[in-house]
């Protein structure tokens, strides 16, 4: 097999939920699992598990089925998240307090070390043992403590334009949770996290589920 | 075209971008776009627009573009937001309460109109001026008040009770930001928001990127 062929999108929309399986199947003591009875826990075929599986060289011994550790280690490689992964929050409202209140990121390496907010009166306050610094303190901060990805929880109105000073001191990684775009030079990546369309699609599928 | 003809998820999964475009388009003013100008806009071909809009019998006039508003109100009854759905927040964490704080979900016309929490200490408080109920009047509520989308903002231990609670009361629609599946019956939709998921797809892109 080929090392770096390319992975379609789609597989990798549905690595982190094998992910999560097979986290679930650890913790209930499993430790081999059939394509067969994975397909069913996960509601999908088992033949959409082989075909997905086999895109990084299988891990399935025929007639044995998956050792569960195995696998989840090597989609966590994969995944990238078998190393850390420095972060901070901009947006100190509800949204980034429950992201950095939500302990099962740093379990999966994904460290935040800072939360930023323009509001003066946020200043010394700190969230879950994380201090919130004003927004002066951002490029300084991204240089000294190695921080790869940030996390933009605020008002599209001024996603924009905070966007554009985060990765001008350096940041390659944005999730977005501001409902807009942020056109930034191609070498950024953001992964959108747009509520609003998620909203939509459900009832989207509201409106057809009889038609 | 044929009325009810299947739109492949994909193209739905697209809807919600062109509306909010086409919403930002309003808000300036404008009133005509040609698919090549949406195009350069949205960083998609000008010729995948044309073929996701056909899907809904088109609205483009050959030459003239597309007619900004009508495509925006088309678009939002084929989405459903034409109308406006009821809806209640269970967990009255940061998550549930950015939801609440969130006016954007009410324009478009999803109506918060409480929210649950089984902690006692909540009872009798309001976010953004909704109510804080206790777990104990939930099926009740849903009743009384034409309930139809349920988001569950509550952590994964909960969600599969609270869950089946829910669709026992009803509800048909549960939007989920619990990180776990809910294994509901086929008839209740559900639309996950899975953060960690979309926090290791982008681990993943960092990871690969220069492969």
């Amino acid at each position: 097999m080929e090392e770096n062929k390319k992975i379609s999108s789609a597989v990798i929309r549905r690595l982190p939920r094998y992910y999560r399986y097979l986290g679930e199947l650890i913790e209930s003591g499993v430790q081999r699992i059939s394509s067969k009875d994975l397909s069913v826990r996960m509601k999908v075929t088992a033949s959409q598990i082989r075909q997905d599986l086999n895109n990084f060289g299988g891990f399935g011994q025929q007639g044995y089925g998956y050792n569960v550790k195995y696998l989840y280690d090597e989609i966590g490689k994969i995944l990238g998240i078998d190393r850390k992964h420095n972060m901070i929050i901009i947006g100190a409202g509800n949204l980034g307090r429950a992201i950095v209140n939500y302990t099962d990121f740093e379990k999966r390496g994904f460290v935040i070390c800072g939360v930023f907010d323009n509001n003066p009166e946020l200043k010394g306050e700190s969230i879950h043992g994380i201090d919130i610094m004003m927004m002066d303190q951002l490029a300084d901060f991204i240089h000294k403590n190695d921080i790869e990805i940030v996390a933009l929880t605020i008002p599209k109105q001024a996603a924009k334009e905070i966007g554009k000073q985060v990765a001008d001191a350096g940041i390659k990684a944005i999730w977005n949770f501001a409902h807009t775009d942020l056109n930034l030079p191609d070498d950024v990546i953001v992964e959108n996290v747009h509520l609003s369309e998620s909203l939509m699609r459900l009832s989207y599928t509201i409106a057809n589920k009889h038609s």
